[in-house]
């Protein structure tokens, strides 16, 4: 392993870098403070989330190199909230001798659909069927094994929803086929629901799971993570969080590692990797001792991780997405009142962004013992953050 | 009431600004983040332990009303990390329209003992017998009803210890009574533990109270904070909670008001009164369901009031206090890597401050089911970060 060179901050403490300014900055900023760091934060723009609350922020742009390059010599560690930096940049920073976390090598699996599905395949974990496709023939003659409908993706640069297609026959993917994208197609997995492992894994080789979570999608986008999954077998539990813990192993991961997977009938699948504090463990910031952000943290400076247990049976997460920008009543600090007198007990994170319908804005979470309401309160409010109907 | 004049930033949510630069303020900012706002800060310095970590820090002078001014131009409403603005100069903001919480009229009573102390009695409220004293005459007087030793305390400007004199006879107070300070005298009070009832009201008149705590001091610093506190009467506990509650009311405080109480064996006294987040309240962070940040912030704005309770059965918060600056260890980063090793659930709060002998330079919080070993945790962690050695 390369010898960090010491960056320090406040305390004589590391000062870490994170290259963009979203809510996962911000919320990893947050934890920061509490362990006596500022993170200095490389966003694109003044107003970007996490811009808006730390000190020390740098507006640059994360494909510069020379912008990546100027910012890592500011840091210690530098580590990431999104995937969009390319590798061969990454890259040459290691080349500087920048400890970068998670590594290129590692990151390509959540940068690259079709990468990480081989990679997988090739360690024997089980991913729906796959393969790589160009032409009309190419998807026809896959869809002869899976049938039709099939998922389309490409390879690189999707997110909430986007860059997934569902077709039912070649002529639907003409225009897809013909964008130029890389493409992966999948079987259309029969699945039950949806289950989310995170764990995090630090350069020494430590490695910490939180509970398996459920997960459940609205067009593609994230809307609710119940903890623990409900109904889930120990056995199955225990099977997702070392399939997630093996992964982090495998692909050397270093940072927070959240493994997507489908539950059908037959078992387990893996779905999507990402290598960064994750939607599906916003959750842990009250549900768990260690919130994923603050993991992250401790995982990219090497110190040993912190207990993942659960500080309530159930811990539920909605997310608020934006409604109608135009709405004409009192806005977010109405609706606040509102709901903080609705629910003294429900803990509200807002992320600071601009309103657009379906953008992810903020998320709230319920605690507490019975499911049912736990879930009833947490979709109440997020519902209700977002455009101040509660929900009938 | 004032109506607020909107100062609106992300999301069309108000602007919080805190006057002081401390830890208070750093971690009423974590707070401030999740509840979609930037907290604005008014510090002395550029490396105070919230402008580290805040977006919209100015560096200005409490004491001066043109820099106040200046800052809370930018502010919707305004409250304070200290007791050390001048009463007169809040009230000149508040002459010019701007939203102070607490007010002047409140703060007086955190801000000068004799008049907290002639308040408190008036309203039928136990403290310790008091007198102001300027002269060796007064004292000897005072001391014929208490007796020696007795306690000496500067009206204004004390702080964790600084500004008290335990004297036990009229020459011993010799030199304090010359100093030019104004001073009450107090009976040395037999006391059985020291308690604190935190509280916190908003405008609209709603309040909420904590579980009282047990406070450890040590050379009039607090060192240790034990949530609930043990072997408390409930009837007692009301007690602590109903006169904090009564008080919020009766001097129209805004914000948190932590109420300092002495138990004796005849019963409960009123110490000291702070209206701001408190270090007996650091606990609730991850001990309760609302912070006294977030709950001081949502008290200034006007929004309903978080749930106080409890989130596990035992809750202990240490300070960390500066021990020797030169020590020659691997300073905090070492001492975070060895500490969170031994005790993975601990959860750390560091300032980003100077190491200085005493000085309060952070917090630990241990949390379970058995009061011992949550207490063993949190002073075994607090201690080992002062000065990397594990208690004996």
């Amino acid at each position: 392993m390369t010898e960090r060179i010491a960056v320090r901050g406040a305390m004589g403490l590391p000062v870490v870098g994170m290259v963009g300014g979203g809510q996962l900055s911000r919320m990893t900023h947050q934890a920061s403070i509490a362990l006596g760091l500022s993170l200095r934060v490389l966003a694109d723009k003044t107003h970007d989330s996490a811009a808006l609350v730390a000190n020390g922020v740098e507006i640059g742009d994360h494909t510069s190199l020379e912008d990546l390059r100027a910012f890592a010599a500011q840091c210690e560690v530098v580590t990431f909230d999104h995937e969009h930096v390319p590798g061969d940049l990454i890259e040459a920073l290691e080349a500087d001798g920048v400890q970068v976390h998670p590594s290129a090598a590692a990151l390509r699996h959540a940068q690259d659909k079709l990468v990480m599905r081989e990679r997988l395949s090739g360690l024997g974990v089980p991913v729906p069927p796959f393969c790589p496709v160009a032409t009309r023939e190419q998807l026809a003659g896959f869809a002869r094994h899976v049938g039709w409908p099939l998922v389309l993706k490409a390879a690189t640069g999707g997110y909430d929803g986007k860059g997934v297609w569902v077709v039912s026959s070649a002529e639907e993917a003409e225009e897809v086929l013909a964008s130029g994208l890389r493409l992966v197609a999948e079987q259309f997995v029969p699945l039950q629901r949806e289950l989310a492992a995170v764990v995090a894994r630090s350069p020494y080789g430590q490695a910490a799971a939180w509970p398996v979570v459920e997960t459940v999608q609205s067009d593609g986008i994230c809307v609710e993570v119940v903890a623990p999954a409900p109904r889930l077998s120990e056995e199955r539990a225990l099977e997702a969080q070392g399939l997630a813990l093996r992964l982090a192993d495998e692909l050397d991961v270093v940072g927070v590692l959240a493994v997507e997977l489908f539950e059908t009938a037959d078992g387990l699948l893996v779905n999507e990797l990402a290598m960064r504090p994750h939607n599906s463990a916003h959750w842990t910031i009250e549900g768990a001792r260690t919130s994923q952000f603050e993991q992250h943290l401790r995982a990219v400076l090497d110190y040993p991780l912190g207990a993942t247990q659960l500080t309530a049976p159930w811990v539920v997460m909605a997310n608020v997405l934006g409604g109608d920008p135009d709405l004409e009543d009192g806005g977010f600090d109405e609706r606040l009142h509102m709901l903080f007198a609705r629910d003294p007990a429900l803990k509200v994170h807002l992320y600071g962004k601009e309103v657009r319908p379906g953008r992810k804005i903020g998320h709230v979470t319920a605690l507490g013992g019975d499911l049912d309401d736990v879930r009833r309160r947490a979709r109440g409010g997020a519902d209700y953050l977002k455009d101040g109907q509660w929900p009938s």
